[in-house]
């Protein structure tokens, strides 16, 4: 079902190489044209040569209505594993629109786990009907792999693993491995890197990586090759968690155990590099007030899950306004508090952004935790502190020369160091109690903390001002 | 050289798993208290039984004192692989720390790509010095190295790769491999999961992977089971585009070549993680105006890096204040503006901000290209829009019956409606403007698009309430 296997085209023999992965722009467009004049076989000729990698860019990239005729126009030729390179909310479009026999025949021809990802998009209904129509063995696979916890090593792992008892020696394991492609191709993993070694009650003793075991000739035993000091994973082990440790230690594959220690199954790279991404994009879109599929939800979606978030920032931005209301009176006689107090604020709310920044991304990474977090927010203290008073002597003598009244900018100043140092420890204080208390940091979002320095800002300086300059 | 290798503890055994891979707190401070009483044996027996990415995780931690005691207690015991896990600031502490022996030696147990990182560092009478003092095999290859350009695939990649010709079989290829990891096991790669079949001009034809070629039987040609579609790499690739390619195409391993077509090296998917991850700190601090490194920077360096930032936020505030100024008599006829103006601005500011960090993701990810940006405007208009009118009537409503004025509440509700609808297109559309100029469109940041909304917020409101309500 892998189109890619069967194409003969070589990218190489460029006298000057050049990388181009890409869908060029051309190409696309030549497709959008032949999708909107329904040209089938053009359609056709155009992309069945293309990667299943591209094909799923494509599908994600045009109009739903060029993605069903796209669908189309395919018909029998759609490669599964498109499916699980598309975003959820594209998947999800194609889904609907596919009949039972599709989705079968889709489950039944991808890995384990992406079958699993398939399957988890269909309401319980549809999951019955799918798991009753494909084969058995595939249903007990995909059955046991649905009672993880979502998000979890269990959903991430393939079930598919290389196994070999502690007697066996390198020439007897190669000799199963050509036995079994030969019996049954489909029995060994499309591709991996380590094979595990197993007790007789299936718990996993180590690991050999296969160019370690090319190196060595027939006779030498497993066992005196293999790597005991295994990253072992248990099925309920939080992707997140997994990621970081791939990253940490730079692993390409690690096994999967189930509460008893027998090994379910392993987690390859490529798998991870796709939670790590996912991650990623989580960090920013909270911190932004997003939602994660942002760009590939409808309209309606969209505006739905940022009003949310907007309307939590409408109610502090209604608190700040009260506290500017406090001083109406103070404003009235004097207008330029009206016109400069925005600066302090905004100050504020760029340092107190920055460090939560930092601050997030740290906690994200185990870079920030028990051990620097008291450094790091005497440094951000510090930064805080410094910066504070070269930005409050800069704005307090434009503020005096601006306005001719020395009081103003002495005001201004003050409230700016004040509104700083606010904001350094706001910006990284918020993100790490929030870490403590086992809630995503991210969602600390820049809404709380210009909340923050709003209401910090224009109390400081217009409390300030209606001390001093009333 | 590599620590782990000779470690026989075994993480196994445990009846009930849990992943226990990160140092904890206790380990560290127990690590930390004996680094404070200077218990150089406590330190050694404590930190040698760590893996080499814990121990980096442990000297990225502590402070530059102590790391510094860690160093001198550990002494001819520190694993190289630990200088390539480091963060930048913190290696160039330990290689400024140590003498140039203690340098050549590090630089000759690396693997080519990690010891290329780690002259880098050097200042270029240092690098002479190094380059002079280590094997002449090794010198050459991390000379050549270094000739490519930085952030690039040359960069980027693995010196050392298995190669065969065309007319090789399985059973050659695998007696080459004993032989050769019998006389010289330092030939070999590491860790590999790719052979590549090149032409006697030592052009790549076509890649065969270790799980493959273990399937087939010893007379198998290798060019009847190699995969010829590759994904070759010129050196000069830029390591984004690297990423890109790899968590496109769920790759593990990629061949780099010369100008000429020549194989030269081969990238693998660790190190592809780690550029993934780079990427990715990169662009958010970028949109928050921060430094890359800034968690581990020293405080002076961080001041000094925020401050730029700050200051054209400064700029841009005063802008916008000046705005504000062009009002003051209204202002202070009607006070109400003042309390009712930040509300405007800082609604603008946040779902400009939201557009933006869609926007900057979308670009990075390439999910966001020519083919549906317009697609993706339209969307992010009509979001603006009605969001727009959705919190214009809100806040309305609240400001009418707050200061019991209609006029105030229909002046407000337009203005917002006008800012968020500038909001969608600007954090839209400067990213995207950005990205066609060939510029970092992260660099858009919120603070440019903050000015725009501040100011167009201030202006509108404050325009339509001189208008209408003097």
């Amino acid at each position: 079902m892998n189109t890619t296997e069967n194409q003969n085209v070589s990218e190489l023999g460029n006298e000057d190489p050049q990388l181009s992965f890409e869908l060029d722009t051309e190409q696309v467009d030549a497709i959008v044209e032949a999708l909107d004049g329904d040209d089938v076989e053009l359609v056709r000729s155009l992309c069945l040569s293309l990667h299943y990698a591209d094909l799923a860019d494509l599908i994600e990239w045009v109009e739903s209505a060029q993605r069903i005729r796209l669908l189309e126009a395919l018909g029998e030729d759609f490669d599964a594993e498109i499916l699980s390179e598309l975003d959820d909310n594209v998947r999800e479009e194609i889904i609907e629109y596919w009949d039972l026999e599709n989705i079968v025949q889709a489950v039944s021809d991808l890995d384990s786990d992406d079958a699993v990802d398939l399957i988890t998009d269909l309401d319980e209904d549809e999951q019955r009907q799918v798991l009753d129509a494909i084969a058995p063995e595939d249903r007990t696979l995909i059955e046991e792999s649905l009672n993880y916890p979502e998000d979890s090593a269990g959903r991430l792992m393939q079930r598919e693993v290389v196994t070999v008892p502690e007697f066996w020696n390198v020439g007897e394991t190669i000799d199963f491995m050509r036995e079994t492609a030969e019996e049954d191709p489909n029995a060994l993993p499309d591709s991996f890197y380590d094979i595990y070694v197993v007790d007789p009650s299936h718990k996993p003793v180590g690991a050999v990586a296969l160019s370690r075991m090319l190196r060595e000739r027939r006779q030498v035993q497993m066992v005196s090759i293999m790597w005991s000091v295994m990253h072992v994973l248990p099925v309920t082990a939080d992707q997140e968690d997994v990621a970081h440790l791939f990253r940490q230690r730079d692993l390409v594959s690690a096994p999967v155990v189930d509460t008893a220690g027998r090994l379910v199954g392993a987690i390859t790279v490529d798998d991870v590099v796709d939670v790590i991404d996912d991650e990623h994009e989580e960090d920013m879109m909270l911190l932004a007030g997003v939602g994660e599929d942002d760009l590939y939800d409808a309209a309606i979606d969209t505006m739905r899950s940022r009003f949310s978030w907007l309307f939590v920032n409408l109610l502090t931005a209604v608190l700040a306004s009260l506290v500017i209301g406090l001083f109406a009176a103070t404003i009235e006689q004097l207008v330029a508090l009206a016109v400069l107090m925005p600066i302090v604020a905004s100050m504020g709310g760029n340092a107190g952004t920055q460090s939560l920044t930092v601050a997030v991304r740290g906690l994200a990474t185990k870079e920030l935790n028990p051990t620097n977090a008291r450094r790091v927010i005497i440094k951000e203290l510090i930064v805080g502190i410094v910066n504070g008073c070269l930005f409050g002597v800069i704005t307090g003598v434009v503020s005096w020369y601006w306005f001719g009244d020395m009081t103003i900018g002495i005001v201004i100043a003050v409230a700016m160091v004040l509104n700083m140092i606010v904001a350094s420890l706001v910006g990284t204080g918020i993100p790490i109690l929030l870490e403590r208390a086992n809630i995503d940091p991210a969602i600390a979002s820049s809404v709380f903390v210009t909340t923050v320095t709003d209401i910090v800002g224009f109390f400081a300086f217009l409390g300030l001002a209606a001390w001093f300059l009333m």
